[in-house]
């Protein structure tokens, strides 16, 4: 199957210049969109395979989640409400080192099949046995944007870059295109400047971007201040490591004169509101940010620290956390946080012209909503629904790389049941009960 | 239909002592529990109409929503992201000066069909046109403790405590006595003291609490404190309010005197926090005030300021957003959000003995979620699970008052067609599409 036409639809294209366009029909062919708009925008020698009926429905880009651990899954609700560091190395640091390979796989599936059932359908990862990660994403037919994980001392210093070397030879550009990779350095504070050099010159070599923790706790500033006298970002941008591409999570804690240099060097920030909620990092500056031109994208964190990774409850916690913050309730109005979770997170991931819209030349990554339910009526605003009354449940039909991986909330590309039970049997073997 | 019996089901029956039961049994028999624990608990000669299979289940006391204004449900995206004054003043008031009493009666429906599909089984709501909404309640077969706002000046201050009293006396204990009424003074500085002394008067003949805005923007306290030289806790607890039951909403802006206060006197708080942050009124305290013994329950508010009635969501705002004000992630833990939600709620609206738990003797009020779903895999903590990573899409089953109004999330009660139908006709009148 290759040519479908979605029909009857509202669509929000995230092109900018139309909000909604009603009754619009949708043309994807070999996996591209080959045209969107209202009725007769596609040519009448279109000849679909299938045809969507998608009356009742929201057609928009699918979700950019910009950061998250896939496989922490597996450790979701295992530990909450606890202090930082004994959450850490009391609880997930000692389940993470009982993680076999195949533990990842099933892990990183779960997690696939949780992002598509909430209408994610892109993410950016960074964790550990990444080519069980690849695997997953590749069995699932989500996109994803990969990273092993890096640490920058102690004995798998060399190996961990060896090892993503070898990865992103094997997988970028893998599964269709759908896989692409970034080096994964894991923060200023694990990883010092003079591995970061090495890591910028193995990213260099291999044309790749970085994908980095920065400026998530107070205690990061206080630690990077002692040891460098300089904030995270000045360490970052002196080290060199601002002048490639990178996908720099949380950025929680910044000067002003930290945010100018994010919008210069034009690093993308993955925001991740609820995880810095839920483990008290601080409310990151993202109305500062946006208002700076710094590029921001959204995102859940792992499961561990979230507990779900469900956007568009993501995308609310965003403009309602920044109303709150700014103790004003215009900041980050319900389209701006949209742009956030599609274009936005597709424009500091390299791939703005791939995905993040509904335009024509573009991959066909569209999620269909089902807008006929009690709380998204009246029918006041569809984008105000989609981001303060929608929930991930409304989401139906998902389509990635033209695909359909979702229908009826049936994900085609998993066998749902075997990954509960899979996940299920190695979380009980993880904490011991068998 | 009498006799239900629930079987093989999780029961987190809020009443302290346990967290979660496996494999446990719920017995109803003329609307009330009459046994639940462990396989055994109920005794043989229970001879059930009805037996609902739990296998995969989790059953816990209904949500209880501590305040909302039901019938804003029509105004729901209608406008967002404003500067306060300009969205009341040029949105919401011209609006509903346009309500006519039919258009409260399907607002009100379609907020008990939105609130029974996300397991919300009791709200505290206070509007105008008060039987409209009673008949709402009355259909959906919801509990519901009602308030008629009252502003004490302008014409309507006298009227209005006229339409007070009527509606106690037609509606107090109505519908089986789902339906209990308070009086709804809306905040102090709508509601002079002269006028409030008028409504403590009326509150004690009719022997009825009271429902009341309180603390809720920096710019009430300012102009309270301008007028009165004292905050707007300290101006109630002068003027005699605090001496009768009070449910409080919101509750954001206090004064360690001010908390003191409300705990000594035994005042129900109800938090609000996806509204707080949405019209940016601000934080609550509320470790604090838990901490020094105020009694606290959770609400949505209305949907024009959320946009929807979600009480699972709105625990996991309400955890999330304490941990971050407090800077501090051990802050109220999903166990203690659960509580305000189910016990603690019913406390404030004076319902402890009746509802809020699942015990021998209370009411069945009871919802069912499915947990066998890819977000609540794998199960090491149904409690975490319930607060950080459930959505309401995955509450199935719903009984009110012994009665199964929900059952594979269709709401036997109310023609949701109708519903979606009548308010999306009412919406396109009150914005003049039609
Ligand atoms: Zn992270
Ligand atoms: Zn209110």
């Amino acid at each position: 199957m290759s040519g479908i036409l979605v029909k009857n639809v509202n669509v929000v294209t995230m092109q900018g210049h139309d909000r909604i366009i009603s009754d619009a029909e949708i043309a994807i062919d070999k996996g591209k969109i080959i045209g969107v708009g209202p009725v007769g925008t596609v040519k009448p020698d279109f000849r679909p395979d299938r045809l969507i009926d998608g009356r009742g429905f929201v057609a928009m880009p699918g979700l950019i989640n910009c950061h998250t651990h896939a496989a922490m899954t597996l450790l979701r609700g295992y530990a909450d409400d606890l202090p930082l560091m004994h959450w850490l190395s009391e609880k997930i640091w000692p389940l993470e080192a009982k993680l076999e390979p195949g533990d990842i796989y099933w892990g990183s599936l779960l997690c696939c099949l949780e992002m598509i059932k909430s209408g994610t359908t892109t993410f950016a990862d960074m964790y550990f046995h990444m080519p069980e990660v690849a695997r997953a994403v590749e069995k699932s037919g989500i996109r994803a944007c990969l990273s092993r994980g890096l640490i920058g001392v102690g004995p798998e210093a060399e190996t961990a870059l060896e090892q993503s070397k070898q990865f992103v030879q094997d997988w970028h550009g893998a599964a269709n295109g759908r896989i692409i990779t970034m080096l994964g350095p894991h923060a200023p504070y694990t990883c010092p400047p003079d591995y970061l050099k090495k890591v910028m010159a193995l990213a260099d070599q291999l044309a790749v971007g970085i994908h980095i923790h920065l400026a998530e706790s107070k205690t990061e500033i206080e630690d990077i201040t002692r040891d460098y006298n300089k904030s995270p970002v000045k360490l970052m941008l002196d080290t060199g490591v601002l002048e490639r591409r990178v996908l720099a999570a949380h950025c929680v804690h910044l000067t002003d004169e930290d945010i100018d240099i994010l919008a210069e060097k034009g690093v993308g920030v993955a925001h991740n509101p609820e995880s810095n909620m839920k483990l008290a990092s601080g409310i990151a500056p993202v109305y500062k940010m946006l208002k700076k031109g710094v590029k921001v994208g959204l995102g859940t964190d792992g499961a561990a620290s979230n507990n779900n990774l469900d956007m568009i409850e993501e995308m609310r916690s965003a403009s309602l956390l920044q109303k709150v913050a700014c103790m004003d309730p215009v900041v980050l109005p319900s389209y701006e946080t949209l742009k956030m979770a599609t274009c936005g997170g597709a424009g500091i991931l390299g791939l703005e012209n791939e995905v993040g819209m509904l335009k024509e030349g573009m991959k066909a990554d569209i999620i269909l909503l089902n807008f006929h339910k009690p709380h998204l009526y009246p029918k006041h605003d569809l984008i105000a629904h989609m981001v303060y009354s929608a929930q991930s449940a409304d989401v139906e039909t998902v389509l990635i790389d033209g695909q359909v991986v979702m229908e009826n909330r049936r994900v085609l590309t998993i066998d749902e049941e075997e990954v509960l039970s899979k996940v299920q049997e190695i979380a009980e073997r993880l904490v011991g009960k068998k």
